[in-house]
């Protein structure tokens, strides 16, 4: 057992921790009062300074341009990342387009590869997963309305999704649908590319999220598919195996998430000890760190990021070594695990802030709100705890 | 002991919390997408329909036009209203012009009464109240920087406010200054209102709070007061009186916030309930609500509502018969505890409601994000407990 | 609304303070050190001045020479008597006693009452409630093993039960048994009184519960009954109404239990305080209560207490007033409200204590580890909250 | 990063497991129904098999017979042994003893070593430790009141200790004294062995614990020094390093109890786990693993015993790399997050059981009273989360 970081990843995150604190988060008031949209220009060049220093794409394979980091490492990248909302964007390893140029790697043909995913991984394009749908509950594959039905050479697709993330400003969908209802459940959809263009593919709204309906990559879109029509060459991988492959998509997604996640955990909490030691709370100079109860939240706080931290590394080491399958287990548990304890966290951090926490001079409030999503997509807390727990019980039949 | 609601009590609580359904509920998409300022035509119709109904001011005297309720009753009519955010304002009753007409009532001279209360009990004008200092812990009444010096006949005031809420289209402003630096701490501090056309005193900007800066009522001001010169005829009550009035304020006004919580928790029950019914999971028809955890967060949001409103009742009740100092006890107790049983059941509800819980589709994100506040203002959870503590532990000596 | 008390009941509750303070505290370093059998002398001294203060039986009516106090009045004495574990004993309203002096008197014959009713409403003989079976779940009325099968003019009885509490002493046992296996399920059984003198009856051992099997009424049974043969005559009530009974029963004797736990509440809470205040933490002579932390376990618990006691006192009221199947879901809420206040406040002042609290020189760690029950026994605290829960979403659908 | 075990480790773990199986879990009836001090025939055989099978002392340095393990090999042995209570006594690592030891290997004389640690660690005799005193914190090492004043070539020891675990049936006492109450405050005490047959050493009582006096090892003494007079010779290491070498030894054995308590833990899950799958709820068969609640704390109980085991795994490897001084964080943190972590695990397990969990006949009660005390000794949980984050605080000055 040996929880050492190898000496090349303690220079790496060196680099990283110094660009975001220097490049990234000063960014933030602008962040928190402008459109994203209107943020595009400047951090294009703040991309360019990541790929000039080598660092971009750090899950990606070499060959794509990408740092082609294991699981682990990328883990303490993305942590890294997350501590301040433009981090995975900058360094082209955001969500979902990660998830979909490892998915196009692994299973796109060579057209799809040229055509979206070389595009893609160079940051040229962004991309949308459209899988979630309205009144279905996204954690029983089996419900899904969404149809594609074959017409000559090409798929005619209807459906109505949302949390289409990024839809905004797309230039492609992968678009999960029904190609056969008759097979065994699991069996029943399909990955298809949908060209955000085709006339079939209609944005309905960027839906308004904590307030704010977002733009571009920071958005969720609700898209209604029309008689949309494309040609069955925008398969992706085969017929039927939708769901397959989006749970192996998940599975690092997760991991990808909760390595964000720690990162806002890291920066609240650091937040929240500058608070403390700055706010003083009587006139002879007292501040709020001499105060048991910010002592114990300190505690508490350090500590429940400690194991999260562990078991997120833990996890993506097994990913590493036994691969996503066998550590299913200790994926779903950090799912819950990190999420609440971000939850827990932030919020501890804006109550030390007292009104100042509730407003958008610092970036808690932001956290606080959009962060809640955390405990809910992807499989919400309540889903993983039940399926883990299945699993587990079996094991003492 | 007797927990039976009045007979004129059940039917004005019936007439109310029908006309909450009607006419406010349906408001609520409009609320969460225009700024209050646009809406206040359309609030103010309602208004009229209030009055008509002579629901107004249910809490104010009824010499000044108000239905002169108890504690207890107002309580329960402050409940009714908190189910939706613009309740309170359409009936007349919203903070800080609810405390502001109390102050006022109980302490104005003749003048201010026919210059300044009798237009705002109307509703013809609103007020806002300047007590909360950027970087002064509002719980430490000592650390007040504020200052009114007397210049003849005048005050000039100088000091830094936030917090300021509704400043933002207000007639005047009851400000917090201290008076005499000198006095015994309790005593240095005054009220004085300072109309808001004064040119010394400056609203620099709506604070963004949880993503909005707002308009008007829906908005907490950031105030720089620059050599502001008003008569000394404007002082509230005697000079240095201004801690002992401002805890005569604070009594009543936990009682209502906390009751306007509760019909937050009721709100947000009564969602999470329905939804519960109505969410299928699987598609044997299965929905939600027969799901264990979701039965155990309906039990336990039951059970804390229900202790919740008690302990309310129960405040308000020790408020009507032994008086606000004696009832200190009960109601620094029922501010933490309903403020986090809000957060409790707010954040159930969201979840349950998973995607859509986010989104702005229903009530419950706003409720999420700016109730947030109530473990914050007039006084933070921690500050209570420490002080109820203190006393309860001197009774053990 | 009206929470005052009434002169009378203060006198009471004084009294029965005074007594518990004076008389029954004292003997607890005998209760934790003895065997129960070898405290009846004292006790029954104890309740001869019980008596003769005409405080006997406060829940027992009138005509059984108890006080025939009301729910809301018996729960405020029992409250009382909850502070020491031998209040209720003393008092004569102990559990399971208590409900099997209800029962018969509602619903024994004139026989059975003057057998069984009269010498146990008197204190002179115990009895107990043969109703769980070892490996059936309580909760689950429909799953009960035990026999009773007609014979001639008798019932022949088999079955298997335990926790039959305080057999060990008993003159008879309220059995419920299987009468008609062919009836609707909720029909099938019925309540039989067993002396336990019959050599059917085997009390196969106490039960070791928390590291002591107890004797006499301080103990649970494990009882095989055994081709166990009783005249027909001991049936209870009609044949079929077992559970009919036992639901009656069950009702107010939950209020009881809380209420009794409120004492518990009480009890620990006055010890936490003292012990703070009294345990030097630095040789200035600064003590516990000077920490944060402790304020925060002070402050938590007497609001945690407040609002279990409002719970349970508006519980008994509904029983007063509308009845017990009507108050069925406020009964609910206290039975999982109340034991888990308990547990966290029996909790916090064990801890408080340090190693003291580990000790048995105070009362402290016998409630940590008796009263865990509380969450078990009655229903468990997860069956009250899923059928309370899906009564409560029923009315939204 | 690396989280996997040697292959030699994984071996002595599967021994181990399968010894504990196989001899020690058999015995906890008659541990739960015995006295300890007539069981240590049948355990002294156990412990002859363990020294066959060349586990004896996983600990203790080679050069005394023992495995010479790591911190964080000796870790996972002791998960595996703190499964059950006995576990510890046969392997000879049992506190204090471990702890004795390991102070003697590294300050003792050629002839303290002779004398005491030899026999020791051979498992031929047994010791204590006499640190706490009654009514003083152990938190606070200033506040210590044993004096040991030099009297020619002895020191004569007057002092009230207690918990002083073990005494009764131990050869001798490492006793905690002040020796220079003018020295600078963590330089004033020494610790001085004295043998339990000194007349001036007396055994007032075995402190009466949850319940029981116990007897033997299962003991907590308390102990009146008076006029108790030893050579100075008897002195452990220098002078005045008294709590020097207590926190030398109190790091490690942290880690060892906190890796005993996940052995708790593992255990406690399994019951419940099996419990889950055994116990019937329904005429149909479904068992108390088809309900969601069950799976959620299953679910909870996994994920929090899988991030107490990392914690607890990274504390021992810090020891191990850098020192238990700079591990200090690592190690407090793990003393609280493990302590509750069992709490809450032991405390669902037992719920789960329902009736049965109170009683003796599973080992769940006895984890849930004697347990309790793992938040209270070695540094209460309050104690080491405000130290840890002053320390922390520090860093963000």
């Amino acid at each position: 057992m040996n929880f050492e970081i190898s000496d090349k990843m303690k220079i790496v995150l060196e680099m990283i921790n110094e660009f975001v604190d220097k490049e990234l988060i000063p960014l933030e008031h602008e962040y928190l009062n402008t459109e994203f949209r209107d943020l595009l220009p400047i951090l294009h060049e703040k991309r360019k300074m990541v790929k000039k220093m080598e660092l971009w794409g750090p899950n990606h394979p070499v060959e794509l341009g990408g740092m082609g980091l294991s699981m682990v490492d990328h883990g303490l990248v993305s942590e890294a990342l997350g501590r301040t909302p433009t981090g995975h964007y900058v360094f082209g390893c955001q969500a979902p387009d990660a998830g979909n140029i490892e998915i196009l790697h692994l299973h796109g043909t060579e057209e799809q590869k040229h055509k979206y995913l070389d595009p893609l991984a160079a940051g040229d394009i962004r991309s949308c997963f459209g899988m979630t749908e309205v009144d279905m509950p996204g954690s029983n594959p089996v419900m899904i309305e969404t149809t594609a039905v074959k017409d000559g050479s090409d798929y005619i697709i209807n459906g109505h999704k949302w949390y289409t993330s990024g839809a905004d400003g797309s230039q492609f969908c992968i678009v999960m649908a029904v190609t056969d209802p008759e097979a065994p459940l699991h069996l029943q959809a399909s990955m298809i590319i949908v060209p955000t263009d085709n006339p079939g593919f209609n944005l309905v709204r960027n839906i308004p999220v904590m307030g704010h309906s977002g733009s571009d990559y920071a958005s969720h879109g609700e898209v209604m598919l029309q008689s949309c029509r494309v040609p069955q060459s925008n398969l992706l991988g085969k017929e039927g195996m939708g769901f397959v492959l989006a749970q192996d998509r998940l599975g690092p997604g997760r991991i990808h998430h909760c390595m964000r996640w720690l990162g806002i955990c890291g920066r609240a909490f650091e937040l929240m000890c500058k608070r403390a030691n700055y706010r003083k709370i009587s006139p002879d100079g007292k501040t709020l760190a001499s105060k048991q109860i910010v002592q114990e939240w300190v505690a508490e706080s350090a500590a429940e990021i400690q194991a999260a931290r562990l078991m997120t590394l833990y996890a993506a080491w097994r990913i590493d070594t036994v691969g996503a399958k066998e550590a299913r287990d200790d994926v779903s548990m950090i799912k819950y695990v990190v999420a609440n304890t971000m939850q827990k966290v932030v919020d501890r951090a804006l109550q030390l802030h007292g009104g100042l926490g509730m407003t958008d001079d610092t970036i808690l409030a932001y956290f606080f709100r959009h962060e809640r999503a955390a405990r809910i997509y992807d499989g919400a807390d309540e889903v993983h705890k039940s399926s883990l727990a299945k699993r587990m019980l079996r094991k003492y039949e």
